[in-house]
């Protein structure tokens, strides 16, 4: 089994109770990654439901987590219709609430409607190669998740308050060789550094308060090419908008944040 | 009281019950407008929280609202913080949820982080005198919230299937005056016509199967002018985002949304 499904694997105690332990070679200095977090809560979600993709996914980060310390996620099915299945669900330890989900599931092989097709183009960047591999250091963090993914970063983007746009790009995939699926792509859209580094620099802590995942198709084999960048920042309030392609160039996966961008302390 | 407040008052009949009933004044054809559903749940929302403005906002829509029949909204607080408060709440008619709302509230008007602003002007649009006011017979169906609000399209997105691209651009007010306030903003990001109108024409049922709404500061009075699109559109479901400004010309809001788009039966 892969790194990844072994460290969200989560066993069933109760009707609507998985328990599972937090790894801590997902962390970004000593908390757990929050994609990491959000990925422990769908292994549980997709065991519940009868739909198998996340289509529409929101999480609220409540608190941080806690490595190496076990978790219970709770589950509560919404609603389960033919073509969609809504749940809610807590990540809780030490009996409090770290991360609240509400979450759509469907078969996303199956059309939900009409045949037209809009689609946003992956950009042309440069190849994985040619891009900056993601270390600890760049970031002044020990950065345990560099050994679970491969994160490569568009050189224009990768060199701290270079830039005069607020905007991250580049490549990802599992170190082990794990191929994406739509259960991975959440993890992909919250492992970039945040797209205020390259206009901004290395400001203080960047948490985000709330990120809505939605999962557009099943990703093929191979790197997953990724976008994200801030338009709107208001009273230290960002808005971070991401976008995910496959290797065969096909958008697989939009996401959104509300995050803080708080002063170097 | 304005027919806004009035259409949305719920009473606390226990801890954590709100009751109010659904008015059909807001009604799109048949079902009330989704907006106004979720109103109604913001509005106990922010009488169980301390802070005062909805700044992250996510609803599912389960089922549709039934007019004229009274409805329970079920609110648990799930952390309450000193610059953040969070909730989820329940929307519930005849033992039935029809709405599942995450919410996070804070003060929009005390800064979370840096200075640095970057925002997204509003675009250049005829003024409202110039736009077409909407009302039922556009889209072959009763309008009752035509009564409700003034909402005022852009000619050049107004037509049926006249452009290459899915938008929907105009100007909303409340008819009776009322000025706008964060408690009204998410219901002016679900209560213009579908952006796929402009590009397809009247298709069948659009239904919203979720909304994330982000509120980014307090609107001055006047007009809010408002922006939607649709670039990415697979397997008849679509991500349709959204914006709005105030009459200053700020971004007071952004919305993003997962629909349906059915073929016309």
């Amino acid at each position: 089994m892969s790194q990844f499904d072994t460290d969200t694997q989560v066993t069933q105690t109760a009707d609507n109770i998985w328990r599972g332990t937090l790894s801590r070679e997902w962390n970004i200095g000593n908390n757990p990654n929050g994609g990491y977090l959000l990925s422990c809560v769908l292994s549980a979600l997709k065991r519940s439901l009868p739909h198998p993709d996340p289509m529409t996914l929101t999480t609220h980060y409540l608190r941080p987590g806690t490595a190496d310390e076990p978790f219970e996620v709770h589950v509560e099915v919404l609603r389960t219709g033919r073509t969609l299945s809504t749940a809610r669900a807590s990540l809780i330890q030490g009996g409090k609430a770290r991360l609240e989900v509400l979450a759509g599931f469907a078969d996303l092989q199956i059309s939900a409607g009409i045949d037209t097709v809009l689609t946003i183009p992956a950009p042309a960047i440069p190849p994985p190669e040619v891009c900056i591999q993601r270390h600890g250091e760049t970031q002044g963090v020990e950065l345990p998740i560099a050994n679970r993914l491969d994160v490569r970063l568009h050189p224009d983007f990768a060199v701290a308050g270079s830039t005069n746009v607020a905007k991250v790009a580049g490549w990802i995939r599992f170190l082990d060789g794990r191929e994406p699926d739509t259960g991975s792509l959440p993890l992909f859209t919250d492992t970039f550094p945040p797209s205020t580094f390259s206009l901004l620099g290395v400001v203080g802590w960047v948490p985000t308060i709330e990120l809505t995942v939605h999962v557009r198709c099943r990703p093929a084999p191979g790197w997953i090419q990724a976008e994200f960048s801030t338009e709107d920042l208001q009273q230290g309030r960002m808005i971070e908008s991401g976008r995910l392609w496959d290797s065969t160039g096909q958008l697989v996966a939009q996401s959104r944040q509300i995050g803080l961008v708080m002063q170097q302390s």
